[in-house]
C-alpha cells in the first residue's frame, strides 16, 4: 500500500541513470487525475535550496500541480541556474507527456549533491514511466522503491478515513536533522481537500512529525513534504479527522525514517516533561537526541544518564528554567537519576530492546516534548564514509 | 616537559583507585611554592556543574591557591551536596598535608558522571603524593600522565618568555564542545602576574582556543582551565609578551587534544572567512564543525563539499548573513565549490594528510574564526560505546 491507496492518482517509474549505470529504477512520476489538484508543500529551511525545492514551492505557491516526478540519486543541489534549468526541464517533459503545463508539475530530486544532473536518461525515464501509469498496489510500492538512496527498506502508509483514503511514501535515513531531513515525502488523498485547509493541515502534521525526528542533526537542501488531495472519493472529510489522520500518517512515516536511520539498531525516543512550555521542552529533548555520546552509549546499550544531563545542561537558562538539582531521568522507566543525583540502579534497565525510551523531568512546569532519534553505530559510520552524498 | 617547567612548582602523583583497581597512577598534586600564589581559572559554563568545578571557582574568587589535586576515573558530577562534601574533602586532606587552609586548594575530577568517589584511596593518594613532591621533569611528565581518563597520549607544553617560563599539561580526548571540553588544564608559570591580569589573559587565551575546538559537540560537567603563578623567575613579564605565550600554550594545547580525539585519524581545520562579523563567522564554522556527516566524509576521505553548504545553510540569516551563491568551499586549497556552485575537481584535492583544511569564504565582509575538529571513525564509536563516563 503506497500513493495509490487513495483513489485519483496514477504513478510509473523507470530506470533513469546513465548509459552504464545501475539497473535500478530511480525515477518515479506521480499523477493526480482529479477531479481536484489540491497541491501543497513543506520544505527544508536550509539556505541552501536544492533546484528542485527552488521550482516546486514556486509553482505550489497557488497550492495546486497535477503531477509529481521524483529522481534518486543526485540532489541537483548547488548547482545554480543551470540546476534550475534542469529541474525546470523535467517539469516540461512530465508535462508533455501529461498534457500539463510545467507550472503544474512538481520536481523531487534527492542524493548527490553539487552534480548536475545527467538530463537525457532522466528525460527519457520521464517519457517512459508516463507509458506506464497505473493505478495498482504494486505500482505504488515501485514508485516508493525508486526514491530511495540509502535507505534499507519502503516507507509507506496507507490509512482509512470515513468514505476516503490516504496514502504515502517516504524517503530518506540519514542527514535527518531537527528540521524535516533528506527526505521526500509524498501523501495522496481522495478527500475533497482545498488548497487552503491542505496547508494549515500539512504544516500541523509536520511540526510533531518530520520536525522531531533528528538521525544525525544534519540539515538537507532537498527535504520537501507534499500533499496532493484528488478528491476522487467524493468525499469532504471532517475537518478534525483529516488532520488526525494526515497526522498519524506523518508521525507513522517520520518514526519509520528513525527505524530506517543509517546503521541504527535501536529507536531512542526522548520525552521532556515538567518544562515551562513547549519550546523549552522542545531545546532540551534536542539538545539530548543531538549528543553524539549518548547516541553511542545506546548502541553499547549503557543507559548513560550522565550524558543526557550533560546535554541538557548546555540549554541556555534563557532558552528552558529549570534547576539541576530538581531533574529526573528514566531509561525505559527506570529512574536512573532523580533530582540531579544518581537514583535507581541502573543495571536494572533493560537495554536489549529495539526502543529505548528517555523519560526527562525537568520538575519546572507543565509543557512537554517528544523527539525521536537513534544510536550511533559502526555502521553509520561505514555507510557515510563510503557513500557520496 | 610540562607543568614544572616552570619555576616553583612541585608535582606528585599515586595510584588511588579502590581496593583492586587499576594500578594507573590517577591522581596528581601539584603545588606552588610562590612567592606568589596567584591562581584563576576558566569553567564550564554547563548548568550541571560538578562538585569541583563548584568548589574550585568558589575559592578562586580571589584568584589565589596554593595547590590544586587531581584526580582522573571519576568526574564527581552529578553527586550533590554528598559529591561537593567529598571535593572539600579533598581540598581538606591536601591542605593538611601542606599546611594551607581548605579554601586554598583547587580540585579537578575527571572521569564517569553520576558516582560518588571512592574517597579513602583518593585521601590516601593524596597522603602519598604530598610524600614525593619534585620539580623534576619526570615528575611533571607523571603528573601529565595520572590526569588521562581515554586519551592516547600525554598533551603537555613548555615555552620560554624572556626571563621566565610558562610550563602545561591537558587532559581530554572526547566530550569535547564548543565550549570547552571533558578537559583539565593546568599552566603554570614562574612570572610575576597579579590575579587580575592572569584572569584577563587566561581569558582572552581560552577563547581563541579552548573555546574553538569541537571532537563532538558534546560539552562537559567538568571542564577546567588553571592558571598558577609562583613569580620564582622575579621577572614581570611584558603584558604582551605574557599574553602571546599564554595564547600559544593554550592553542597548542587545545590543538592536541583535536589530535588525540577519540579515534580520530584526521584534524580538520575549518576557517571562515567574508564573514560580516566575528560571530558570524564562528557560527558559520561550528555549524560545519557539528555535521557528523561530513566528519564522516572527511573520515573516509572525501572532500565532500555538499555536506559543508548544507550545515552552513542551517545557520539563520539573523545569526550570519550572507548570499548562498557567493559562497566558496576549498579542500586543502583546491577550490571544489565556487559561488554555491561546483568549482574544481575534487579528485584534485589530497585527503591522504593527517590534516585537513577547509576553507569557507561567505563573500559577505572581513571577519574570520577558525574552529578545530576530528573526524568520525569507527573507532570513536568503539570508545564511546564501550567506555562509561
Amino acid at each position: 500500500m503506497s500513493i495509490t491507496y487513495a483513489a485519483g492518482f496514477q504513478t510509473g517509474t523507470a530506470i533513469a541513470h546513465r548509459p552504464g549505470g545501475s539497473r535500478r529504477r530511480n525515477l518515479a512520476l506521480v499523477v493526480n487525475k482529479g477531479p481536484m489538484d489540491t497541491a501543497v508543500g513543506v520544505f527544508t529551511p536550509n539556505r541552501f535550496r536544492a533546484a528542485p525545492v527552488i521550482w516546486t514551492s514556486r509553482i505550489l505557491e497557488e497550492g495546486r500541480a497535477g503531477a509529481v516526478v521524483i529522481n534518486s540519486g543526485n540532489a541537483n543541489a548547488c548547482t545554480g541556474s543551470e540546476g534550475l534549468d534542469q529541474a525546470k526541464a523535467m517539469a516540461e517533459r512530465t508535462g508533455r507527456n501529461l498534457g500539463l503545463p510545467a507550472e503544474q508539475v512538481a520536481v523531487c530530486s534527492t542524493g548527490i549533491i553539487g552534480h548536475l544532473l545527467h538530463l537525457d536518461p532522466i528525460l527519457a525515464g520521464i517519457d517512459q514511466a508516463a507509458q506506464e501509469l497505473s493505478t495498482s498496489q504494486e505500482a505504488g510500492e515501485a514508485a516508493a522503491k525508486a526514491i530511495l538512496t540509502t535507505d534499507t527498506c519502503t516507507k509507506t502508509v496507507a490509512l482509512d478515513g470515513s468514505g476516503w483514503r490516504l496514502g504515502g511514501m517516504v524517503k530518506g535515513s540519514g542527514m535527518i536533522a531537527p528540521q524535516l531531513a533528506t527526505m521526500i515525502c509524498l501523501i495522496t488523498t481522495d478527500a475533497i481537500v482545498e488548497p487552503d485547509q491542505a496547508r494549515r493541515a500539512l504544516s500541523e502534521a509536520c511540526r510533531l512529525s518530520f520536525n522531531r525526528i533528528d538521525v544525525d542533526g544534519c540539515m538537507s537542501t532537498n527535504d520537501t513534504v507534499l500533499l496532493m488531495a484528488s478528491g476522487a472519493s467524493g468525499v469532504r472529510p471532517d475537518p478534525v479527522e483529516f488532520q488526525e489522520l494526515l497526522s498519524q500518517a506523518c508521525g507513522e512515516l517520520s518514526r519509520r525514517i528513525v527505524a530506517d536511520g543509517e546503521g541504527s539498531r535501536h529507536r531512542i525516543r526522548i520525552q521532556v516533561d515538567g518544562a515551562g512550555n513547549e519550546d523549552a521542552a522542545l531545546a532540551c529533548a534536542r539538545a539530548v537526541s543531538g549528543s553524539t555520546l549518548l547516541k553511542c552509549a545506546v548502541a553499547g546499550e549503557d543507559p548513560n544518564w550522565g550524558r543526557v544531563v550533560a546535554s541538557l545542561g548546555t540549554v541556555p537558562v534563557s532558552t528552558a528554567a529549570y534547576d539541576p538539582d530538581h531533574v529526573d531521568v528514566s531509561f525505559n522507566g527506570v529512574k536512573v537519576c532523580q533530582g540531579g543525583r544518581p537514583g535507581q540502579d541502573p543495571s536494572l534497565v533493560d537495554m536489549h530492546v529495539p526502543e529505548v525510551h528517555i523519560d526527562i523531568d525537568l520538575g519546572h512546569g507543565d509543557s512537554q516534548a517528544t523527539v525521536w532519534t537513534d544510536d550511533l553505530t559502526h555502521e553509520y559510520v561505514t555507510i557515510n564514509a563510503d557513500y557520496h552524498t
